[in-house]
């Protein structure tokens, strides 16, 4: 029943985007390890990046996060990465590396703070001005950890007004993504735990403004597929953070947790739409690789997502439209697992080798040596990200 | 700082309502245990509701669900609870208790079941019109057991069309409340697992559709308060279904799990004007009592809602508010436990004697002979509700 | 890399338990939905087990739960089991189906309640003699549902007695196996929440005392497999119930909400020796088919935990103890998963061909006209399990 | 019912352990937040903490963090502590911060890396000699991000080896106290992940070795009090690690959560006889303030401690013992609520008034004017701990 060959146009198409960060050190609240080659500065990152889409040829863009990807020219910046066959992509804004965002940024008590942190939002648009980015990329660390530490409503009402100042702003066909998080590192409430908030605060926003799904954003047992689908039905499914977590906000690679969760994920993505030649909807990586080497750890990723796509794409819809109006319960699992159950690993191959790719991309870059290459050339050099 | 004279006007007009459901006898999927006494038609149901009122006087109104309270004459059931002292509420349609519904209600895959399901909330708010009720509160069992099974999104669609047909049906100031749950009994996906989906589906209907917050309905690290605040400032929070739970849905004694958390949910409604004068917030308990009498134990739930609002009106707001706005986090969350810690019990016992009742509801209750009484007197006769 | 031959001895020898339970009505506390041919007694119960064998030929046995499986011969149920193929297995005991149980069994705080219980475990010994079965499986119901109901510390000297009375009533090579779950029915404390506890009391008993891993019964976040893997270093690893769970103990179908967890928990079977052929671990499914029909769900079931197993053998341990031993993360990790992205069905069809079954055990079962025929056979008759 | 005077001798005799670390700046992966007056080296620490029992006259000893607080010379910080009042407590051995540390310390799968691990341990022990500490806390951030990156089983013994080799290093009542988390910074698997894993460990060592229970350390729904009772019953409860957290290991303030679960918690500790004279149960604080200021963030989990000490004490045992073994369940919940409803806070301040102390230290504090000193006194100088 399955059909693989259905998957063929949506693959050749899938186009995952990289964040910069996951080329620079990163780690949790306990310790950063330093990996041999870490990227000095954000064309480097550009250059990492551009190397995991050389070897698998579905990652033709990358993510800056603004400040720690600031350059004096981002028309060189973004010239740099074409020169390299990628392009600059989404622009995310960090607003929670100041010690005047200890109590928040936009939600800040103090009209100073709300200020500063605003200006560098505007300042963000400016980015995307000059990288030519469709995407701003908004996740706020704002929240509070004592009960009564603030008003939850006012906090509301400061991020609204927010919002609106940087949505005012964009032009053209710019959107602006928010994106929800249950906890962390807010501990009592955070300002956009949830979908229902970003959701609410998009539609307020207008057309322009849609909400990213970040996979390792939710509260222990929430059924992620079924916000995608809801998104999707609403119209306000604007991008993926994929990762992985087994407990909380783990940023692991993508699929290595459940990857069966994955492929629901991306089938109802498929339903609602989303793999449509005129779908908006962005998919993007956002992970920390803490203990793994960061170029085969996104690497791998891509390939997850390819995987899962595969899979995603496999499904026979007509017979499980079928087996759902009958109520056959049994039927219609079945039909969903025989596509999750299918091996699309060389069917994936084949594809990469029709691309001109080589059939393994893990294998490829570990003899390219390029990861080699870095380790030797890269020396000294401050890299700002996580544990900046 | 602590000031318990400003909780007075509110404690004075508050009413719980009680679920008659309460009174029945209810368990887990592997026990029911029958207890003595336990009513034997929706008329002793009221009877009981209104001893509950008689020793606290807050609870003045008891909520139906149909059919387990089906009677031939809804007016003479109304009468009945007035010459009891209290008065019919909010009506609760059951759509999850005929093999039919085996795979869903309203969003059921074969249409014949979703016009029946259909048919049974349009009698409901026929009942209204009879009880002169002004809440027709829907909870709605759906959604599937295994990925698949169903189109996650064609249930959406059918649950919205069902939602407006039934609040079409409604007249004058009738109100349609949407109830969320995270999970049970459908543990794959629910129709309307959250929020953000109740609050979808209530902004599409209008202004007379609002959200029910069943406190035992949500993920492990859910901040409930939050989407308190939050639908206060949206203008959609319909009702509260008060329960404790310490894992899943619990429905055990409110405040019994965790009174603090009962404490920051009334103070955000208190926050957000869910205790003025022209709030149309209701305040209903919704507790099954395997374990313990009912009676009592209603009682016991009543007091305890009792004191959690005693002690959110008795936060020093302007001390609270200055705290916040110089961003002092251990005098903010300080002025908050302040109230929290105060013993309330004396204010109430003496609040009770001044409305002419004993101060130790427990004590009195239990010195009535109610329970004796009613547990010699109903013998036999059968009981709708969990278990039937 | 990976070497499906090395499953084969392997899936030939498996056998895994069914449970009686799994053939009757069940449900969840809201609604017990019947469905057609449902069996009327343990014979008919026999049957349907011995039918799942029929097609799967890898669940040899059945497990009885007592007093739901209770007759006067148990000889004669055993004579039935092996004329139809299987034999009987381990014997649950049910201590809390009685309203003498509404505050425990063995824990309960009145001696008299102690004793009726302890006495109901006795007479499961006494079945165990007549049926030959080996395992004991005890699991209780028994908690609390509010703070300071009773005396946790009490409760466990309880359990403990109860225990050790049982344990001295076994005879040859009879073992006792501990059920650990974290919630449900009770809701505040469970006497046997977590394996720490079960591990506890099983020491003190003695070297036939051991623990059973219900898959459906942690906390979220929980690693079962770190489990497994610890319960199998210290020789205490009994049996398995499997299942499958999203949120709660939702006894789902086996492999059904996460595929990958069942991989990985048999990967770990095998690492410790589980799968040896002097093994004394023992595989029982453990579900509640609530929607969907039962026999094929259990055959589905089955052959999960047979493609699980056939992925967990054919993982390249020598391979992987080298990348573990560099610390060469992504390639440990890539190891395993090369064998779970595996299609084991080819290979497990082909087994079954060998071993005079049909390939596709589902397909079969469907055309072999066995459940319309109990369908149309079995009516009226009571039958005693779930909602009984 | 309630008796307050039976708390005074606890109450009075109650010493909390605080955290050198609590001094030092702290923070998330996200940002380590600096503050004004933060302690310059481990002298500065125990100034600090002196200051906190200077005004509770309930937190007599300061633990330590080695290397953090590495000096050259123990018996000079020892004197140093005592000069101010206060003594050193436990060592807490840090084998997390270092680059070899990435796949785990004394499980990794390097041996050279875990004789450096176990060297540390070792040292630590010395370090214990010489300012005469009893207890050496260990907590390891090892564990393994993805499935099969290690073995789970082989980590285990090797953590066994070393534990092994700790334990024969102690001498005279010196003990060994394991300390086990769900998760963090290893997301897959932790190799003490929970309560039963550190109980096995601790019972294969030997009498001197026990648990520490860290409030912040469970899986959500965990009952603590459960295990903490386990502990008590088996001789096995060392120490508490005293925090909050409403999500994961947030380490906030103690009480500030959820204050009746650390009632609870004390509650088991007094029936087990962890406040008795003879007790060897350590109560120790484990905060990170990362947004408010450090030391009357002590002050006040000192003073939240003893409030929940006290309502622990204010428990009428007896008629609690009634009416547990009677079965009033509402009853016995009602006599454990009316001790935690009670406002212990006046009979604190006058117990401290009795000891010559203010009787709101938190007030006390902000007027002494110590907090605006260490600001203007400590400036430049480098800290140790997290985020270094």
């Amino acid at each position: 029943m399955v059909d693989l060959e259905a998957a063929g146009p949506v693959l050749r198409a899938q186009s995952i985007e990289l964040p910069s960060w996951a080329f620079g050190n990163s780690g949790t609240r306990f310790k950063v390890f330093a990996q041999p080659g870490v990227p000095r500065d954000p064309f480097e990152k550009v250059a990492d990046a551009a190397t995991v889409h050389e070897f698998t040829g579905a990652a033709g863009t990358v993510a800056l996060h603004i400040p720690w990807d600031e350059v004096d020219d981002y028309g060189k910046l973004a010239s740099y990465a074409v020169e390299h066959g990628i392009r600059l992509g989404t622009i995310n804004a960090n607003v929670f590396q100041d010690d005047d965002y200890r109590l928040g940024s936009v939600t800040h008590p103090d009209p100073r703070v709300r200020r500063k942190a605003l200006d560098h939002l505007l300042r963000c648009v400016d980015v995307m001005d000059q990288t030519g980015s469709r995407d701003l990329k908004l996740w706020f660390a704002d929240g509070t950890n004592y009960p009564g530490q603030d008003s939850i409503r006012a906090r509301q009402d400061r991020l609204a007004e927010a919002l609106a100042a940087v949505y005012e702003r964009l032009t053209g066909d710019q959107r602006l993504i928010l994106e929800y998080k249950l906890f962390e590192p807010a501990f009592y409430s955070t300002d956009v735990p949830d979908w229902g908030t970003a959701l609410t605060h998009c539609v307020a926003l207008g057309d322009r403004a849609k909400v990213c799904v970040d996979t390792g954003h939710h509260a222990p047992g929430t059924n992620i597929e079924f916000i995608v689908a809801s998104l999707l039905r609403l119209g306000k499914l604007g991008s993926f953070d994929f990762n992985s977590r087994f407990y909380a906000d783990d940023d692991l690679i993508v699929g290595a947790a459940d990857p069966f969760q994955l492929f629901r994920i991306l089938f109802e993505v498929r339903c609602g739409g989303g793999f449509d030649t005129d779908s908006e909807v962005a998919f993007m990586l956002d992970q920390c690789h803490n203990i793994e080497p960061k170029i085969p750890g996104e690497i791998r990723s891509v390939m997850n997502v390819q995987e899962a796509t595969a899979k995603a794409m496999a499904v026979d819809l007509t017979a499980l439209d079928e087996a759902q109006r009958t109520g056959d319960v049994l039927a219609a699992n079945g039909i969903l697992m025989d596509a999750f159950n299918t091996d699309v690993r060389p069917m994936l191959a084949a594809l990469r080798e029709e691309l001109g790719l080589q059939a393994d991309p893990m294998a490829a870059y570990a003899a390219s040596g390029y990861g080699e290459r870095i380790a030797a050339d890269r020396v000294g050099g401050a890299q700002a990200g996580w544990g900046a």
